[in-house]
């Protein structure tokens, strides 16, 4: 399948899936409607990359086309939608693929029927259940994806690992963001876990695992997967400042606001005169950041060389992969899509 | 197995499920042990119902005693932890079971560390991230109990219709919430999702599903598990006004201030005169209500036989769940541990 292709089908499996949920829903109360269409808002954008890397890394290890594996694949973009919902919440963020996130969208259903009560703390207690819901679904939809329990037995160890290892790197994400002061070191350890395992590596591992690859696949697989996870971050970090609003589906400068501690911002302050150390310190993580405060960031990302260090970075690391990529003991057209997805990852917001 | 010995049991399978992620967790960063000691301080306390009754669910359907239906009969605590941990974050509680809620301990140790950035922004998200790994790993512990796959799967149809009844009846209760005009009918369908099939109900079933019980002992579990499960929220709402702090492990009247539009407030309101109402109305859901305002509410309840009534309700769902029990299709032994079971849910607070 081609991955345009690829990601039709992986869109029809979760429609499939979330209406054969509406109707228990819809039984218990006319008043959990909110909450399917607040999914399927979300659900409706996003690229599809890690059932996409999940899928080629279950033909990459000879497995053959088919229904379950998409179902399977599709299944990662429920945790995904699990994981956004929630990184909302804790971030305070207004917009998610250039829509209302989950929690404004309840708090604007709160004040639209003027109920009584916090309508902030409503839109949170909303977005927290409905994240829970996803998180729920992905394994359901994982379970009953129509692969053999002996596959899935296989696959559901990189699963929870997987999980683990997500939660982990948001908990440390956050931890960087608070204390405000990540050496690249530091936030490389977080885009490891948060972001180049969790989009990456791990979706390759569960395609490979549920088509019962052998070690030395899985190996060749996180020898591509893992560093083009990183230049998938480092590039997300890098559109997070200077992205178009219109691609990211974020308003520009939103990661400067929320203080976010990437590499970019480390590989900057490591180059900052004092002057421009205090102006990063100043501006990062000031929720009232406007655009010429946005603007300074930016000039000083560039004038220190931070930007064209992260550049580098990222050229480095998809070298890297690409290397990898060109001995894996994997099929030509398995290496062929896997290459193409590297283009996809590292060129565009996701 | 007696139910203290159950206890114990769900208590030793559930240090060893933690103990065997702690390595993982340390592995990616010392800094994630506090995740792991407030998980720790949470499953100290709590009176392991929910894996009680998915036990005797499993025996009454003739499941042989063994550590396998205890380690999946005990992932149910991992799922409630979640719930809860959710549940203290969306109704900003500072205490669960007598210790601080996860989100307060988290912005404890912000505040210990003098870390720059938003104290209570940090504990929210940490719990949030905490209950998020709860529930996946409560779905690890299912899966990985030592229960073949044929069993697995029968109990996970239960399992997933439980979660998403748990979900749907929270999302529900903080809606019946913010709009603050729940009637009974209202009230008790909140009270059948979020408590009566996930406290009882669903563990029973989810044993007795495990175990390839047939439609006749799944409906009587039902008959004996719903009546209950309605009586033991309704013990747990009175609790929650009138309980020893000692023993429900909640400052009093917190139902109050959090707002909570239970079956007794409910019963309340219907027989409460013009002033009672207005001063119920001004009261519920006041945070900062003090201890005369606390008894100004008992005060109502009481006077306007909302309490009685109450007790009443909860004495015909008893009565129900007994004569359920009586002509269920399963063992003494069973019909006995069941027995015992009913009262402990309805004469203490959880």
């Amino acid at each position: 399948m081609s991955t345009s292709l690829i990601r039709k089908e992986v869109d029809e499996a979760l429609l499939a899936f979330v209406d054969r949920q509406r109707p228990a829903l819809l039984t218990i109360s006319d008043d959990l409607a909110p909450l399917l269409s607040a999914l399927g808002a979300l659900l409706g954008g996003g690229k599809r990359l890690r059932p996409a890397f999940c899928y080629w890394g279950w033909r990459a290890a000879g497995g053959e086309d088919g229904q379950a594996i998409v179902r399977a694949a599709a299944s990662l973009e429920l945790l995904q939608a699990s994981a956004l919902i929630h990184d909302d919440v804790m971030d305070s963020s207004d917009t998610r693929r250039g829509q209302p996130s989950v929690h404004r969208r309840f708090e604007a259903l709160h004040g639209a029927q003027a109920w009584p009560g916090d309508a902030e703390a409503y839109g949170a207690g909303a977005a927290i259940l409905l994240g829970d819901l996803c998180l729920a679904w992905s394994s359901e939809m994982f379970e009953t994806c129509g692969l053999d329990g002996d596959r899935r037995r296989r696959g559901r160890d990189v699963y929870d690992l997987m999980r683990t290892e997500v939660m982990c790197g948001q908990y440390l994400d956050m931890l960087e963001g608070t204390r405000g002061e990540a050496s690249v070191a530091t936030a490389l350890r977080v885009v490891e876990y948060k972001s180049a395992k969790y989009t990456i590596e791990r979706p390759l591992h569960l395609g490979a695992a549920l088509a019962g690859a052998g070690p030395d696949v899985i190996a060749a697989l996180s020898g591509y997967g893992l560093p083009l996870g990183i230049a998938f971050q480092l590039r997300d970090d890098v559109l997070g400042v200077f992205g178009d609003p219109g691609e990211t589906g974020k308003p520009a400068g939103d990661d400067l606001r929320e203080g976010k501690r990437t590499v970019l911002i480390a590989l900057t302050a490591e180059r900052a005169s004092a002057a421009q150390a205090a102006a990063l310190r100043r501006r990062l993580g000031d929720p009232g950041l406007d655009r010429p405060g946005v603007d300074e960031v930016r000039a000083i990302i560039e004038e220190t060389g931070g930007l064209a260090a992260c550049e580098a970075m990222i050229e480095r690391y998809l070298g890297e992969a690409e290397r990898a990529l060109r001995s894996a003991p994997i099929t030509a057209e398995a290496r062929h899509a896997l290459s193409g997805l590297a283009v996809a990852a590292t060129t565009r917001s996701m």
